[in-house]
């Protein structure tokens, strides 16, 4: 069993994290037995159960600690930008941006679903995380008499979707480049703005 | 090499097509030989190489066919609707319900993304179909002047996404069932069409 947390070291912890993710990418999740990833790391077994239960616990940590930095990016950014209807489109840009300089991570997350339930869990809770942050900025704009008062869910659910499917284009099929998969989720942004920003 | 279409016998096509699609599900893409497949059809080898080169080429056959289907009941229904502001919705219930029917193939569709570069060519050429026609219907709305002027294909990207992405939610997480994803679906094209048809 994993050690409390109060008790792990982070470095370690960091460590055996990032061997993890160099090998899913190199070889694919399946293909990566944990003793590689141990291996790599150059600790010894019994470290590495005192940091992760399994391997699926290591994907969840990072699909966790990735969550964790694309919404403080964000809210980052909040804090500089204060008009809503300008930050529901321009904070795409962040968020995109923090995918892109994680492209290790985005890969991962691009490939795996569908693969197995386990993953699926792990991706789940990522994505619920994501999509809780996307719902509750938009119910905020509506509460502040900025936006239209729409069902927020089902908008949170396709601004993900897009953004999803605009990483898998460049980073899986490589169709389009970072800039141009930028461009689209604003563009896409901008015409859901149209309709969502109440008119002054 | 396959036989030249117009000597192909369809039933026998149409067989091995569905064959193999129960397999895939079954037992997933990867863990389906070809020869399980033609043991299934009851068919000898031969006949299956008359009709398919590969594993590959029977899945592209599979997601062309679904294509087809898709647009062809989506132009069905609209011969019956000519209000475009209307139907920019109400098609989604159409193109929700060929999915749902069908959904060993949607099941496949959801899963196998991501997990080889040929899979990604087939995906790649089915998305660009449901993406030209949905593209083509925005402009078309455009040009009629019942939408107003935004980028189409970065819309049409949304579109596709968050049909994709519900699509997932519900075979492969379940976590909405077949109503719950067509209203997300419809509740987020009400929403775009906020912005995107005009006040008339």
């Amino acid at each position: 069993m994993p050690l409390p947390e109060l008790k792990q070291n982070k470095e370690r912890r960091q460590r055996l994290l990032e061997c993890a993710l160099d090998l899913f990418v190199e070889r694919g999740y399946f293909n990566t037995p944990v003793r590689e990833i141990i291996a790599k790391s150059g600790f010894g077994t019994g470290t590495f159960y005192n940091y992760f239960a399994d391997k699926e616990d290591i994907l969840k940590s990072l699909l966790d600690e990735f969550a964790i930095q694309i919404i403080s990016s964000v809210n980052n950014y909040y804090i500089q930008e204060k008009d809503l209807a300008k930050r529901f489109i321009e904070t795409k840009r962040v968020n995109m941006e923090v995918f892109a300089q994680n492209e290790k991570l985005t890969e991962i997350y691009c490939r795996v679903a569908g693969a197995s339930d386990v993953i699926d869990a792990s991706l789940q809770q990522f994505e619920n995380k994501l999509l809780d942050f996307f719902t509750k900025n938009i119910e905020y704009g509506i509460r502040k008499g900025v936006f239209n008062d729409v069902p927020a869910s089902p908008l949170a659910h396709g601004i993900l979707a897009m953004e999803k499917y605009l990483l898998y284009k460049w980073i899986v099929l490589k169709a389009v480049n970072k800039e141009e998969m930028i461009a689209m989720v604003l563009s896409f942004h901008e015409t859901i703005a149209r309709g969502l920003v109440k008119k002054q």
